[in-house]
């Protein structure tokens, strides 16, 4: 359905409880219960979740949570993302041991994407870089523009038991 | 299909460009047209792209780009996202005038994400505030964190011809 709002871009009519905080006084509140229905999660229940190192502003990396993944880290404080591709909940550091621990956690204005201020131990992207955004872009190429702070290999224990 | 690395989060299986260059050296260079061939651009042919505040390091919005939009933003400069709910081009700022200007792009270790860095005149949002990212969160509640620069229906010209 075309947003009736010409300059938004909501994929679905954004819910009645994101427009009304649009122009609701600041330091309004709401009950995260309520504000957790009205997420406008995707057709695999999920919302994007962007991780910001709380004190040096650097993007590590962005995932996915589900509602559980997300009740989960705001309870506990280590947050947890939800893997596609294991189809379970992913407690970031649980086999690398580079946790990320919150610090604060927002919801856009559309409610569909999440942005978290953690504390990330180490690095927080596979490839043992300290984030994922290590290819370089524009108009013509590329460029791997970091190296690794730790070697995978060790990151992950291969060939270990 | 199951990722084949399980501390990995990849809906599809890596492409062999991106895990090719998890172990390139540092300086290692690829066209842009190959690297954006090698995308996992979403069923829609989408990614997400964050756009981030070049100097203040301050998380702006996140919206998508398809290969189109990416690539005219990568030639011009102005970045340019993909309307979900309009199904066309969206640059930045034709209705509000709060353009941002490219001064950086990046994608990720999966190639399924990029990162911005941007120069946004005023405020990037639609609801006014400089970013999106305003409903802050916690276990129990949220609540309006910020307040509009500008007012919306100034920023969009409500009620003008």
């Amino acid at each position: 359905m075309p947003c009736p709002f010409h300059y938004r871009d909501c994929e679905s009519p954004m819910s009645e409880l994101f427009k009304a905080l649009e122009r609701a006084p600041l330091d309004t509140r709401e009950s995260t219960a309520r504000l957790l229905d009205a997420v406008a999660w995707n057709d695999a229940g999920l919302i994007p979740a962007i991780a910001q190192q709380h004190d040096s502003g650097e993007v590590l990396m962005m995932a996915w949570m589900n509602r559980e993944a997300l009740e989960e880290t705001l309870r506990s404080g280590r947050v947890c993302y939800w893997s596609r591709s294991r189809g379970k909940l992913w407690r970031k550091g649980e086999s690398s041991g580079q946790q990320q621990h919150l610090k604060a956690a927002a919801l856009d204005c559309d409610g569909d994407t999440l942005l978290l201020q953690v504390d990330q131990t180490g690095p927080a992207c596979h490839t043992g870089r300290r984030h994922c955004f290590y290819v370089s872009l524009d108009a013509d190429q590329g460029r791997v523009d970091s190296e690794p702070l730790i070697d995978p290999d060790t990151l992950y224990g291969v060939g270990k038991a």
